[in-house]
């Protein structure tokens, strides 16, 4: 199959890549490189350093002999869209061309507004495309589970039958989304389905958990193909920074109470879910939801797995509680429906000392390279409307 | 009360503005004036000719003595929006400022992408600035009817509580908004519940039913305060265009079956509504909606009306239908509260023979300046993919 990998440079975007091309799809990469420019503004960078990407696609090539096409394109710009779709001719494209951070989305007017801009206009860019030159592909937009917030129900995938007053209907699941970043993926969520509804368009859309992991079976075949790791404020998630700070020497911190629930998954689950979709498409007109993570955790109960296993190494783990610097939920009711992928026919990579070890091991032997500074929170949400201080004296990533 | 009317300049925002200023209160208009320019785009004009937004200003000081104040500004430059705030310090600011038309957002990529970027991005300044410098003060925001569909079951007013699994929590209205004007509108809506959620601003969000009316007691104070009154297929609204049909000697155009059902108000409740929401702010932090019309038609039941009144007055009226240019249930179950505001004090003009009489007389004395080519609908929402003919030749608005 024709795949086209939008977002084709970042964490998930590229595993995704050379999984989908080892399988034997003809996948192309697209990328606009913005994220490795945010990273130097805000002074933050992957745990291993990150070859440039067609570097890393002609070490695929000789790793695997296979191909992996790239175009460099800001989603932005329609007409650089519009002439890949056409050449390319995608049958399905998955879509992770985003800025992908909650925290990058609060910083300031500047970073709201070119969160939700970038995110909205690349997205309704690749549905013009679709609509003129590739109805019939498949969209696999990547969304997150942070859409739905923490409503007191049962949170369903995507739509929800309600009854009220006597009638019913199937509606769009109500969302309640925690960032300016959260809401630019209910926005596209929202645009998508509608695009759907009058072109006859055909999309799935992955509302992922928080994802954790830094190998694959790909990745792991040679340090070159290595994935952009991070353990950061900005760009982190909580089960990879709490390993960072393990290895570090650093309490884990959580965020208030740290009884916050999350549905997490393992990054080789990511890429199996996005074959998944791939394998089975909707129909056209078609926009389904799968609800994409395997299990649930407080993030308190993560970090006692992450101070369990360490101590099992001889490490020294602590774990610290900071003020929120997020306004959400911190005591509240959660339990998500994950059922489609599992009936298509996923089976989970649950998460396991075994797992955590092996994550603590990579992390040790690059060490040197983690940037303490980069990993306390910073950007506050902000209820109670104090500034965002910039961090005094920014560190620039730069060759070395 | 010092009040900012934020697209000042247009059909609702002119009125609202005179309106607001001769009830006391101290009244600044800003407005880009990006609409006249579309207008220009599209070769479609208001039915009256409309002055400069400052000799307007001008001419109300001279008829009323009052005083409005005026900056043109793009809301998506933050820093104008910045110094607007800042400057004048408003208590209430009235949010008209954003591209107003469903089949604009439809004609192609660029308009779509238009639509949402500038109304999103505007509306973002707006929250940032109010963040930063006038916390306290209560954003009136013009939501439409239009962002909840036409679902299955009774329509609340912005929130729905929900039953599900023996569990129970009031959450936000799910939303089917049936464009891309539409969906920016929803995205709003949004982004504004969380600004108020995290920053403890304070919003109301009137979700207003199509608006109809030409005059206000403000207008009828002088020729040269009129506003300005759309009847084309991008800015017209149905009941006005029904009016300008009529008295055109065309057909009155339905779009498919005219079952549709929508809620309407008056243009005077308009005013009427926003001078309610602003009397009664909500609390810090408190975002509420309010849905904004008076009663509820199907769009043949419009037609039928006027065409009865037109034949009172001597014109022969046909009704005519067209195949429906939009995707859009035309047989559907239409319930929608709108109770709040009518706690609040609203008592409703009702649609009437009289004021449907009062409107083709209005528009009787400017036939001349009917654009009969402007009416009928070339922009196509598309479900099978038909191409948009653009106007062969587009006629420029220009100064007499």
């Amino acid at each position: 199959m024709r795949i086209l990998v939008l977002g084709g440079d970042g964490y998930l975007g590229w595993p995704t890549a050379m999984y989908l091309s080892r399988r034997g799809h003809r996948v192309g990469v697209v990328d606009s490189f913005f994220k490795r420019q945010w990273e130097s503004e805000l002074g933050v960078e992957p745990l291993v350093p990150i070859l440039p990407l067609r570097e890393r696609v002609k070490l695929w090539r000789s790793v695997t002999g296979l191909n992996i096409s790239v175009a460099e394109a800001d989603l932005c710009d329609y007409g650089r869209v519009q002439a890949i779709v056409k050449d390319f001719a995608p049958q399905a494209i998955v879509h992770y061309g985003e800025q992908p951070s909650a925290p990058f989305s609060m910083i300031d007017q500047q970073h709201t507004v070119l969160t939700q801009t970038n995110n909205i206009s690349g997205t309704l860019n690749v549905l013009w495309a679709l609509r003129w030159h590739a109805p019939d592909c498949h969209l696999v937009k990547l969304g997150t589970m942070g859409e739905y917030g923490t409503p007191n129900i049962d949170i369903e995938e995507g739509f929800i039958e309600i009854e009220h007053n006597g009638r019913k209907d199937i509606l769009p699941f109500p969302k309640q989304p925690g960032s300016f970043y959260h809401l630019s993926k209910v926005h596209d969520s929202h645009n998508i389905l509608f695009a759907c509804h009058v072109w006859n368009l055909r999309s799935t859309d992955l509302n992922q958990g928080v994802v954790y992991g830094i190998e694959t079976d790909e990745t792991a075949l040679h340090d070159g193909l290595a994935t952009s790791f991070h353990y950061d404020e900005i760009f982190g998630t909580a089960l990879n920074r709490f390993c960072v700070q393990a290895v570090a020497g650093m309490p884990l911190t959580l965020y208030g109470k740290g009884t916050q629930k999350r549905g997490f998954l393992n990054i080789r689950d990511t890429l199996r879910c996005v074959e998944l979709a791939i394998s089975n498409p909707p129909g056209a007109g078609e926009y389904r939801v799968f609800n994409q993570f395997t299990e649930i955790f407080s993030l308190r109960d993560l970090a006692a797995l992450v101070k369990s296993q360490g101590g099992k190494m001889g490490l020294a783990v602590e774990i610290q509680h900071l003020e929120n610097p997020r306004v959400e939920a911190e005591e509240h009711y959660y339990n998500a429906r994950h059922q489609k992928l599992v009936e298509l026919g996923l089976t989970p990579h649950k998460l396991s000392d075994v797992l955590i070890g092996s994550m603590l091991h990579h992390i040790q032997r690059n060490a040197h390279r983690i940037r303490r500074e980069s990993i306390l929170p910073r950007i506050k949400w902000d209820r109670t409307r104090r500034a965002y201080a910039a961090p005094a004296a920014p560190v620039l990533t730069g060759t070395k």
